[in-house]
Order: C-alpha cells, then sequence, then structure tokens
C-alpha cells in the first residue's frame, strides 16, 4: 500500500507502507476519498511544521470502506461504507468529565497531531465512526467532515426556521453553514467580496451581498424589517466582519465565532452589553453534528456535489495542494485514495 | 413638594413644585430613599447633558410608599411599599415583540430621559412597581434596583451552585453579582485592585486577588482545581480585564459583559474558538430580576446594609454627589427623599 507523507516546504512523497492491524478496539479502514481543507494548507505551507513534526501523513476528511475490525469492536462490519469523526480525546480532563470531550484540554486531532488519511489504509478507533447510507457515494462523504462543522456551528448558534441568519465570509465553510441554516428554513444572506463564491452561493438561493460594494449595516436593517440578524455566523477572520457582526446582529442576536483570529481584533463590546448579544465560539464538531450532516445529504436536505472543484490521484497529491494554492476560490479538492 | 434639579456641571437646584396627578395607568408614590448610582455620577459631571438636557430631575434606585392610584391600576394600594423598574419601553419594536422589552429599541430610561426620583413625590406607570415585603425597609429597598442588575447578570451567565465564578471589578455591582453567585451556592473570587474593595468582599466571606500583584490566570486555575472559570463577570471596563476574562474561562465558560466599554478593546478572540467560550451582554434587568432581588433581602440571602456608604437630606444633595466624587470606593449614597 502507498501512503502520501508531507515532508516540509510545499512537499510531499509517497512511500511504500504497510497496513496497520487494527487493535482491540480499533477499525482498519480501506481509504476512499480525502479532501483537502484549509489547515491542511496550512500544514502545507509550512505554518504548523512544529505542530505536526514532518515527514507525516496529514488528512482528515475521509470515506471509506471497513476492512479489518478490531476483536472488541461491535456495531461495524467488514464492506460498511463510513465516515471518521477525527478526534482523539482523552477522556479524563475536566472538558471531557463535562461532556464536552470535542473541546478535550488534551485533544489530538487525527490527520494533524497523529497520521492522517492520505493513504490507502487508515486504522482508527471504531468509536470515530460515523455509517453511510447507501444512497450517499463515497464522494460525498468526504464533505462530512465539513458540513459537520457546520452543523455545529448552527447548533451553537441555535438557528431556527424563520430567523434571519447573515454569514460573513463566502469559503467552503461558510457556504455550508448558509446550507444548513438554509435546510432548517431560515432566510440566509452571504457576504462575500469575491463574484465567483456569491455566484455559488446563488445556485443554491441564498441571497448575497458584497461587503466591500454595500453598506452591510443598512442592507440587513431593510432585509430583515428593522429587527436585524438573528444569528451571525464569523467565518472570515478580518476585522471589518468583526465589525460587522456587531453592526448586523439584533437585539439578542446570537454571534457564532467559526473563523480563527490570530490577531486580537478589536470588538465593539459597547453593542453587546446595549444589545444584550451573544457570542459564541464554535470548535469541531460533536457525535451529533456527524449524524445530522449525514442525514442532510441522505434525505436531499443539502446537496453537495457542486463543492467537489476536482478529483485527484494519491500519487499525485502535490499537484492537488499547488492546484488549490492557486485557486482560493475552489470549493473542495478530493484525493481518491483507493488502492490501485 | 421639593424636587432636585440637576441644572448642568456639578450643579442641582432645589425647586418647589406639585405632585403630578397619577394617570388611569399610573401610580404616584411618596419618595422614600434613591441611590446614587453610577450613570448619576456621569451625569453629574456634564457627559451626558446632551441626552438629559438639564435642568432635569435625576435618580432611577428608589423606594417608596404608595400616595394615590390611577383609577385603571389594580393590585396596588395607598400605603404599600414599593420599588419601581425604572424602563418605560414602546411594546411595539422587534425588541418587545420578541418579549425582551427591556432592551427595546425605543426604551426609555427613567430618571434619565424622563424625570426621575430626587423629589418628594413621584409618579410613575404601574406596571414599573414591584412590592417590598414588611421586613425590607425603605432604605435597603433603594438597594433593589442595583441588586436587579446583579440577578440579571447572574441570570444570563446561567450561574448554578458549586460552578467558580469570578468577578473582575468590586465595584457596588461587581460586589452585588459576587453576592447573589454566592447566595446560589457558586465559589466566588472578587479581582480588585483596590485593598478596601477586597475588604468589603471577604467581610462576606468572598475570596479576593489584587490582579495587579497576582497572575490571576494561574490563580484561578489552581483554585478550580485545573477546570478555569465556569462564569466570568467584567465590571470593570478596562483592557486588562478583558484579557483576563479570556484566560480564566474554562471550556465552555461563560462571560458576562456587565461593564459599559466605550473604546473597542481587543479581544482574543481566538480563545472564543478554541474554548468554546460564550460572550454574553447584559444590559439592566427584566421583571423577574426585580423579584428575585427583592426575594433574596427578604430571605437574608443577601444583606444589603454595609453597602450604604452615607444618608443625606434631599437638600444637601449637591454635596452628597461631591462626597461621592470624592470617595470613589464608596459603596452606595443614599438621598433621603421624604417630605419633611
Ligand atoms: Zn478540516
Ligand atoms: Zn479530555
Ligand atoms: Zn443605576
Ligand atoms: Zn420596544
Amino acid at each position: 500500500m502507498q501512503a502520501a507523507q508531507y515532508i516540509g516546504n510545499k512537499q510531499f512523497s509517497i512511500i511504500e507502507t504497510s497496513p496497520i492491524p487494527p487493535k482491540d478496539d480499533e477499525v482498519r479502514i480501506n481509504v476512499g476519498f480525502v479532501g483537502i481543507c484549509g489547515t491542511d494548507m496550512h500544514i502545507y505551507h509550512g505554518v504548523m511544521d512544529a505542530r505536526v513534526n514532518p515527514p507525516h501523513t496529514i488528512g482528515h476528511e475521509i470515506s471509506g470502506t471497513v476492512a479489518e475490525v478490531g476483536k472488541n469492536v461491535s456495531g461495524f462490519s467488514v464492506g460498511e461504507r463510513v465516515v471518521v469523526r477525527p478526534l482523539d480525546y482523552c477522556g479524563d480532563c475536566p472538558a471531557c468529565h463535562a461532556g464536552h470531550s470535542h473541546v478535550c484540554h488534551n485533544l489530538k486531532f487525527m490527520g494533524i497531531d497523529t497520521p492522517g488519511a492520505f493513504q490507502n489504509s487508515w486504522t482508527v478507533k471504531a468509536r470515530t465512526l460515523h455509517k453511510l447510507p447507501a444512497n450517499v457515494d463515497l464522494q460525498q462523504g468526504a464533505l462530512i467532515e465539513p458540513l459537520a462543522v457546520a452543523c455545529h456551528d448552527i447548533s451553537r448558534a441555535r438557528v431556527t426556521a424563520g430567523e434571519h441568519v447573515v454569514v460573513l465570509g463566502g469559503g467552503p465553510i461558510g457556504q455550508l453553514v448558509a446550507l444548513v441554516a438554509k435546510s432548517l428554513g431560515a432566510h440566509v444572506l452571504i457576504s462575500e467580496p469575491n463574484e465567483n463564491r456569491r455566484q455559488f452561493a446563488a445556485q443554491y438561493g441564498i441571497d448575497t451581498i458584497n461587503p466591500i460594494t454595500d453598506d452591510i449595516a443598512e442592507f440587513v436593517k431593510q432585509w430583515s424589517d428593522q429587527k436585524g440578524a438573528d444569528a451571525v455566523f464569523e467565518v472570515s477572520g478580518v476585522q471589518p466582519a468583526v465589525d460587522a457582526m456587531v453592526q448586523v446582529a439584533a437585539v439578542r442576536g446570537r454571534i457564532c465565532m467559526v473563523a480563527i483570529h490570530s490577531q486580537k481584533p478589536q470588538v465593539d463590546l459597547f453593542q453587546f452589553f446595549w444589545k444584550e448579544l451573544e457570542l459564541l465560539g464554535a470548535r469541531v464538531y460533536e457525535h451529533a453534528d456527524f449524524e445530522m450532516a449525514v442525514d442532510l445529504v441522505a434525505s436531499g436536505k443539502v446537496d453537495l456535489k457542486p463543492f467537489i472543484t476536482s478529483i485527484s490521484k494519491l500519487s499525485d497529491i502535490g499537484d492537488a495542494f499547488a492546484s488549490m494554492d492557486n485557486n482560493p476560490i475552489g470549493m473542495k479538492a478530493l484525493v481518491s485514495c483507493e488502492q490501485q
């Protein structure tokens, strides 16, 4: 079998290696498709070398087929199609004890802190698996992980039918957040400067605005009949969006912090007081978010196919990363990892 | 009867005037005691002249006795002792329709946007009244309004028994927030640079820390057995507290924004993402917060008497304000407004 290893400085090497037999609580998966996500691009650019310690096999947006089952594993059998919730938690810290293992103090993110899925075969704990129904193919399956991120964001912000929802940033996660909100019956607006991304949203019937040329605060006021947005998702990571999120939110509006702000932006805390706003941080996903994501695709409420920008072979993984690097508005590049 | 009028530039004048007969839905109150709050001090300093438009009678932390009852008012009779929830809402904006009339888009704060309580007689809508039980005297009654602020903050942050609660800032509201949290069975720590204020908290058995000389993040980690604070109250309005609130909060910790930040401080939004923190703005109070405040005093769970720093006559209101101005660590100055 083959595995792709990130070896630093935008380089991968393909190595020959052997499948890892599953331990008692593990399952070995024949990998189907693996998506390239923003975090993988960060790793590719070398900014996370201290954390990933190359050479290292990355990749965490995966679908596949059960190939071997450890002897204490129940509920999964060889041949079943699955996706992986790539979180390895300790089970024994204050966060785990409080039922929030997805934000475990000692969380290992599989595919970053431990070996990942860009290989023919991946061996993982059975507790990380979710089954794919018959009508969800492995290509869409590789997009369940980012869709679960969006489901988690929506759940944190408690979006309900009929509400006005503004999404600041129309990258893959922003688009998925918008689609999940729409599937729940919300009115959804994406604010995004890039025209291609606005068109991508429009094909799903989602309202859009260009925050560079239009006054988003004024627009949302009209759009929501003076109320403002019940829920706002900050998915862009820039200061103007941090300003906008506070301006567009209704009294008692919920703002979900999805973006990773490496700087400390200035925040209009007065408006948090004045309008009794809520800011809710959201990180990765929980078990229920993966189940919701699978259900949304299986029921046809969310169509993931338009998100698939390209499909590359594992041996071409370097080109796949390079082409995402040159196409920042591409939605999702998949790598086919099925053994040839 | 007499009324004190703020006439600008730290000046009051006492005028002779007549009681205002109550309209059908109103009640006229013989005023008992009125507290001087931070907002009143801001007005005194002239920074809110554009809003209060002097000459203007201010004052909103009031206790008194029902003197006259409008003809459509039920549930209140002459001689009953009451406090006033000083909010005049429109009843017909998106916030009022959503049940959040305390943050009405058109809210008038009584005693700022409309005439206030620094006078012998005050006529208000009956819907603003709460009754005082027999064992709560009129002096403590004048402190129900700030205690209701604290109850609202605690309710927004969903504090429960056994939780670790950190209050950043030991002024009157910070102390009251700490006392309400303690009355619910929480472990409470006040962070406050001023030694007198730390001693004030300590007399109630509340833990304290000096954030200038001690490392609050490290302290809270030990104090909470590595978990961090379940709830944090930012009651200081300064950048170092905005830094500390994020550092001391546990995974999924709730941070309640009580302070009024007129600048836009820098906020570590990365930690909101990483620890899935919540920021909850809290402004004034709702009906239930006043009822809770009255219950806490009537049941003896919160003793307000130590908060009363001084009691002045209405004719000496200027001196009362001046002495608060020179005594920033004083907790609460009351003005006795009973007709002589
Ligand atoms: Zn990812
Ligand atoms: Zn853990
Ligand atoms: Zn006040
Ligand atoms: Zn209103």
